[in-house]
């Protein structure tokens, strides 16, 4: 049996889909989930947005001792998924301790950008 | 009633709006903020300088149960803002807790280069 | 003597050597070690996939009061070493404290993107 | 008379200067230290190699009340400064609490790239 480790809750405040890409690769961003348990995680995915009402609780699994990098434009919740070229945040709450990081393509142009952050944890 | 999360004093060291842009996009910092509360959250943001007095305690309001990406060159006091092109640091205090993350994209060069970091807390 | 700093636990959630590389620098990541300590460290670094069990507690040595930028192409175990263009994520531990920092260089296109994180400390 | 805030002791594992510029804007590196507090800051950085000895206590000022955003290519010690091209690693021990963060600018290429960190606290 593998302990889990790292914490149930974590914010990522920058979150933002480009909404265009130029060169070979497709900008994106990614949820970056480990869960070192032996036991699968279970996800609820909460979206805040700057001025409409949270999109609340999509679910998500992690598989017991692996990791998870979840595209945000395939996270959907009653057909409604997260919109391109808007600013908005991510809560991330797990039943299992996890570790989670964030991190960003942009694509815009040719050449790419990248940023990534650990997110923050509630502890 | 949503419970507040995070804490209400946060730094970021390395603030610097680029004073070009090349490309498509404008470059631009943000301080983006989550506040997970039912209350809306008061910050008050300071600017420190390498050689001046800091600017002290703009205003900024974000609602219950939402994020907002301020950009560093809409922030004003007594009509003075941010000089372009100039090293400094920002300090946000807030009265509820909030969640603080820093990004910036430089676009001084036609292609863009992307930083961000989750701010620093103080506790 | 000089005594150990941070902590003998780290976790990196987005791990990913870019598979290819079209300018003059190589795409590549480095796990950034720095043992404050007068000792040498014995690291056990350990590879998480999305889809398969994970490649185990590959050795390292960081001497003491010396950093250590370690190339994730360059770690093998029995002959296995970690696959190009493949998702994963990295757990180090050390028989001292430490500290880590992970950073990646992309140049799938031929100018550069640059991503860094501190590596999550387990406490 | 203002509080200092932070940490007393600091560390950054992944540090390197970049040898070569290509764009408009030279390839650097910048330790960006805040102090909040009224009185100055006397700061000693010790520079950690993969193969030689540190080179231990540089010494310098951050006034009060004012951000420094240090170039590392400006700090020497006896007429010895930090090698252009070398991993390496920096250790920051300030007499007050101070925050530090950490930012590269990598211009190799004629397109720039950018990453940052919060250094690591030592508590």
């Amino acid at each position: 049996m593998f302990q889990p480790r790292g914490e149930r809750h974590w914010i990522i405040p920058d979150a933002y889909i480009p909404p265009t890409s130029a060169g070979k690769l497709e900008s994106h961003e990614s949820i970056c989930v480990l869960n070192c348990s032996s036991e699968e995680a279970l996800l609820k995915i909460t979206i805040f947005f700057e001025d409409q009402e949270p999109l609340e609780e999509i679910l998500y699994v992690v598989p017991g001792r692996r990791t998870k990098h979840i595209r945000t434009s395939s996270l959907t919740k009653k057909g409604k998924s997260i919109p391109l070229g808007v600013p908005y945040a991510i809560e991330v709450v797990s039943d299992l301790p996890i570790i989670v990081q964030y991190s960003r393509l942009d694509a815009t142009q040719a050449e790419n950008a990248l940023m990534s952050v650990i997110a923050y944890p509630i502890k």
